[in-house]
């Protein structure tokens, strides 16, 4: 493999070091159209203007498919395959080598440099994929258990079925967002006094909005109706990761879940940051989960015992005043189930998933309040203040805040596999009028 | 308006007389790219064909929007809105009406004829919308009354939600399929002995398969994201019906679905039939649905009491071995809550919808057994047998079993608007290994 040291400006502590190479999507001022992109340092390589003047001359593999990465979305290239993006990658990590062996196609080329290197602060980044379909696990067995606690108690925290399958809803696809979209409050009925006898609720603006530390997969592949995708294969059906922040009503779900989960507590906004980063660029930081004492089916058994990823997920609050905090730090190796175990069991009954459908961890936490990935954990549901600075303090989220989150892997600041941000901002409720 | 006698022969009885004219997409053996066509008697008038043949000069609002007829989904005719469909609908009326002002566009013209009216047992239907998210409500009243007697008794047989809002949850839209698609028994996490104290689960095929009959109503407008759509708007965005019958492994789904709803026990294959009623066609069935003796909240209140539709919906079995048997006959107005109150529920908290989402009723049963609309009422989840005929009965659906859900409304034979089929035979589960 080529040296990761490369001729191009890498700064230093860079999310987007050669070790990761992102895709995403994106436009500019001048070149609306959206297209298929690759981060690097402070740069996005546009692959579309890359591709068409012969910056793939050294990898022929790619040479019959480059319409990919004109499309407005990376399903196409998606569905090429893991060893076709694999190979992408590493050209591209060739290309940009110090000691690269296609000095032409780009070090020495400045005019494609000046065409094809878009400096990151002047694109516009928009949601990678096309979302076909969006499935919500409840993977973080801390936040299971934290959620238990608050509504059941320690002892009956986590329900039977909880370590045997990982659960999962299907969420709302049209309400995926690129990180930077702002979060409207929504409004919902909510049951102001859930113990009184007779059970009456309001319509009106969510007063337990809440946030949800999240990571979400990108899958690749897709399998014939009736047919499932087994624990083996999984993996190769998989695309890359993204920080995902699951914004949550919590007066909104806890009147309408039962009996049939979650709806509209968690439609009205998810967001996702907008470089994806690649399972091959994810695979050194691999590592173990949280241990399952209970006998795991057949179906849902990997190899090895590596399946989850060790990545330093952040959340951070800014105030409408200006208070900022950091209020969460976890690693992402907190679940219980694999993204390939979510993708077998999703598939297990035969269920279609296609290139673009996107699998959420449900929230990570982990075993202390400062890791708590969910306000609903760190308030325990409202009852204890999360302070933030300046004598400000939160239970939920309050109009005008701003919540980002980040994730990195490693800490060689010249090879981080960075995630870049994931942030949304609060807007007030509308006020809705009644004929 | 016109006569709705044709010049073309309609035989009676037909589901598809001139008071209907459903939109569906088709193919042929000869012209195998998917387009749009109306449904007619025992013809599909192939609107792409009709449209490139002048078949569209008597309406001058449709001529710059012809594209649409040649898409391979009903998604962008949709999105024109209502007020273009139903012209659209009534000039097709009228070119089909013995008195004709068009009488050159078809009757007249036996060459357009020969092309674009095609017998409908030489068609193939596709799904007619492409989905992009599926929602599946639970507005059947006596079936959610008739599940709670079923699991807890009838003293708390219906959630103190339940007749506050439309319970619904995010569906799986890449499992819709068209009628006539075999469906795969499931395999799944089953908990062979829920009183056991130690709940243990097995993965294997499903042993209670089940049906659901419902309808499918399709949205033809958007909403910008955090912006609700109205009650008062809520019509004028839903484009029309489908029959739908949502498959459930009733096993899978009671060990599965606590907290977060309905998973693996709904994801394998929802079936809808393939022609489109537009709502225009169904404003005469217009009635009031069951009564809500709960204040309904502002935002859910329609000015109208007729917010449902009185169709004949019957479903039939046949088994592998010929027996058949007509096991449920009900009105579709056995409904709580009607697809605009859905529609203004589901878009309260600002949740965007698309052209082409797809929201179901929620199963449609009766207050008597024959007029239950799933296996596990009829059945009381297995505790007693369905007769079919020859001596056969039933539980839940074996191998080889076909269902087919028919729905028509009206009584006059020469004016009946009906939704033609939605079947599905199941086919035996996969025997999957494990290394």
């Amino acid at each position: 493999m080529a040296s990761l040291r490369s001729w191009f400006s890498i700064p230093r502590g860079s999310h987007f070091s050669l070790a990761n190479i992102p895709f995403g999507i994106i436009s500019t001022a001048s070149s609306t159209k959206p297209r298929v992109a690759v981060a690097i340092g402070e740069h996005a390589l546009d692959l579309e203007a890359f591709a068409a003047n012969n910056g793939f001359s050294g990898l022929s593999t790619i040479q019959p498919h480059q319409t990919v990465f004109s499309e407005p979305s990376l399903n196409a290239f998606a569905a090429l395959g893991r060893p076709i993006h694999s190979v992408v990658r590493k050209y591209i990590q060739s290309v940009f080598s110090e000691d690269t062996t296609y000095p032409d196609v780009l070090k020495n080329n400045s005019a494609l440099q000046k065409q094809a290197l878009l400096p990151l602060n002047e694109v516009r980044p928009h949601i990678p994929f096309k979302i076909g379909d969006y499935t919500d696990f409840f993977a973080g067995l801390n936040h299971a258990y934290n959620c238990g606690v608050i509504f059941r108690g320690p002892d009956d925290a986590l329900q039977p079925n909880y370590k045997y399958l990982p659960i999962g809803y299907h969420g709302r696809a049209s309400s995926v967002v690129p990180s930077g979209t702002p979060i409207r409050r929504p409004n919902g009925q909510i049951l102001l006094n859930p113990t009184a006898e007779k059970k009456v609720p309001t319509f009106g603006a969510c007063r337990k909005l809440d946030m949800e530390l999240e990571l979400g997969a990108f899958v690749c592949g897709s399998n014939e109706q009736g047919v499932p995708i087994p624990i083996e294969k999984a993996e190769e059906n998989l695309f890359g990761v993204v920080l995902m922040n699951d914004w949550s009503a919590r007066d909104v779900q806890a009147w309408e879940y039962v009996p049939l989960g979650p709806f509209n507590a968690k439609n009205f906004g998810t967001t996702i940051s907008t470089w994806v980063v690649h399972a091959d660029a994810l695979e050194p930081f691999k590592t173990k989960g949280l241990e399952n004492d209970a006998e795991v089916l057949p179906y849902l058994k990997q190899k090895s015992d590596k399946t989850v990823y060790d990545i330093n997920l952040e959340v951070d609050i800014k105030t409408s005043s200006g208070s900022k905090a950091t209020v969460c730090k976890v690693s992402g190796k907190n679940l219980l189930w694999s993204f390939p175990q979510m993708l077998a069991h999703h598939t297990s009954t035969g269920c279609p998933v296609n290139p673009g459908d996107l699998l959420g961890s449900g929230t990570i936490s982990g075993t202390s309040p400062s890791s708590f990935g969910s306000f609903l954990e760190q308030s325990y549901n409202g009852k204890e203040s999360i302070q933030i600075a300046g004598g400000e303090k939160r239970t939920f989220l309050e109009d005008g805040d701003e919540v980002t989150i980040r994730g990195v892997c490693g800490t060689d600041e010249e090879a981080l596999v960075g995630f870049g941000e994931c942030v949304g901002r609060i807007e007030p409720a509308l006020t809705l009028s009644f004929a």
